[in-house]
């Protein structure tokens, strides 16, 4: 298994690939079923669910699925009201802002509040034979959500919670810090063979807030998640300067976007965590020949140790074309395979 | 002149201070004069925009005072068809996409054409004491503009040009250079003493990009302007990647964000550049203690060599209070003259 090998900075004979947001608008299947059911209807059927969650593995060659989902499915249990508005993202009916909202925020037992997740990983699991990655958002990105009401450009609530009300906004944290971990164990159990946590909107801290606000919950997380046998991603945009204080979290794989260039994310992050990335998705309209250049110069620098998984800096957008992602795919597989065989 | 001679790297007697955006909507007089006049119709207008311009130097106690304008208005007379949309940004009519597009863009005179910028820069000059800033949007971020044809998350199109038609991409970013530097200079002629030029979406690109497609027009610019006495500002949000190739640049000074430590960007763009910036704009609605706080730790580091002057890392949002501005310019100057004029 090249992407759990890869997760685990062991040798592997090709660089493993999957992408972000790989089942999505810009298939032609995942647009046929969106006719007929909304994004969370799809994450509600199981059946459904882990056949989106499944195509791209056969579409494109990838070596992992990943949980079809959102991030704020889990937030839904805590007790909070949301939609998803095509277009613009999670959209929070009542956004947080007093202690009472925090308070209010309750645990949930999954088998009885989010069953059918559990039920699509056993059922993906049935159809797969490369591994599965399980996947939740960090405390910082779903508490900009759930405190803006919905995405925002420059989270001035959220910072002026993390600031004005530094214990609220720890409590807050430290809540959604015990339901990933949660959540996610409940996945590795369900069978996920890894799991991938989306900090999205981590990159709008500076390093100094991330240090004294994020990072020891993020700490809680993946100490808590190193016990179990399932490696761990961590993944956010515009990280670059967070990367030093990175290395003293225990997630198996750093997951960076194409701002820092593999050796630098590397050489910051330290030799114990493995590297996933960074291929600006925007390439992906580029003629093949740009986008090739590109990926075999990431692949160069990716391959210069063990532990690289090849992935874009963010998610496929919906202009994407599958065919693309499908060669794109291939030209890792056979470039890194030549290479890594040979020496 | 602390401004001035922080941006040619000279001992102050204290660090200079002003604000991007710090005329603008968080301003109750600034609020009043637009129920009257659109932002472009306050450009036009060389009384009222040297009014708009100089209020925040009296109002904040600012050490310089910038041109009031929008990064579009040079586009204007070059064949673009723009309005600001209020609450969203730029928007223009006709999206550039082809060649014919690009070669339409023509030159022009800006005593014909943008007339009201160069009087408003002269009625400024006879108001305040401090130095003016005159200003343009640099080549990439205009661009950004044209192609997208609003604002964007992804800059896919622009993008999409860059990899794909990079002989036209090229052609439309020298076209831009050559208005920015004549544009610049017009403005340095008309009585101002320093430019910035806003490069805000810059930090979008990956290091290598941004290497082969921009960092030439950009060095051509610098070069050009390094020839004038008025010193000149490069700034960019998100571009902590990008700072080592920022060295080649001759602009005086480098403004950054606050997602990159003052002392990491001396060390990235090296000793011959200042460095302005970098407090998040979202602490101006933390408790004053911790802004206070915060501003001191970037002021600690600015101070360890001369050639600082502290800004926001973006530009002022309406949500922001004027008594909160004047206060911080209070503290960054009464915090910087103690120090530097005791050692």
């Amino acid at each position: 298994m090249p992407f759990l090998d890869a997760c685990r900075s062991r040798k592997t004979s090709r660089v493993p690939v999957w992408y972000m947001r790989q089942a999505g608008r810009y298939q032609p299947e995942y647009r046929e079923i969106r006719k007929n059911y909304s994004l969370l209807e799809i994450c509600e059927r199981p059946e459904l669910c882990a056949q989106v969650t499944s195509l791209p593995v056969t579409q494109l060659g990838v070596d992992a699925a990943i949980l079809f989902s959102d991030i704020m499915v889990p937030v839904g249990p805590m007790g909070v009201k949301y939609e998803i508005v095509e277009g613009r993202g999670p959209v929070v009916a009542h956004p947080l802002r007093t202690r009472q909202d925090v308070d209010a925020l309750h645990g949930f037992d999954v088998h009885d509040a989010l069953p059918y997740v559990l039920e699509t990983i056993e059922r993906v699991k049935d159809r797969i034979s490369v591994p599965l990655i399980g996947f939740a958002g960090a405390p910082f990105t779903l508490a900009s959500y759930m405190i803006e009401g919905g995405p925002s450009r420059d989270y001035l609530h959220t910072k002026a919670m993390m600031h004005g009300e530094p214990d609220m906004f720890s409590n807050l944290m430290a809540k959604l810090s015990e339901m990933v971990i949660y959540y996610l164990r409940a996945q590795i159990t369900a069978g996920a063979d890894a799991v991938q946590v989306f900090d999205s909107w981590a990159g709008s801290l500076s390093p100094k807030d991330y240090e004294m606000h994020i990072l020891p919950h993020m700490q809680r997380i993946f100490n808590a998640l190193s016990e179990d046998e399932a490696p761990s991603i961590y993944f956010g945009v515009g990280t670059g300067e967070l990367l030093p204080l990175f290395k003293t979290l225990k997630a198996n794989v750093i997951g960076v976007d194409w701002r820092v260039s593999i050796r630098a994310a590397r050489e910051r992050v330290g030799s114990s965590h493995a590297i996933q990335g960074n291929l600006d998705p925007a390439l992906l309209l580029a003629p093949f020949d740009v986008l090739k250049a590109r990926t075999a110069e990431i692949l160069a620098e990716g391959m210069e140790k063990p532990g690289f998984i090849f992935n874009l800096g963010h998610g496929v957008f919906p202009a994407a074309s599958t065919d693309t992602l499908r060669r794109l795919t291939e030209f890792v597989h056979e470039f890194s395979e030549a290479r890594l065989n040979y020496s």
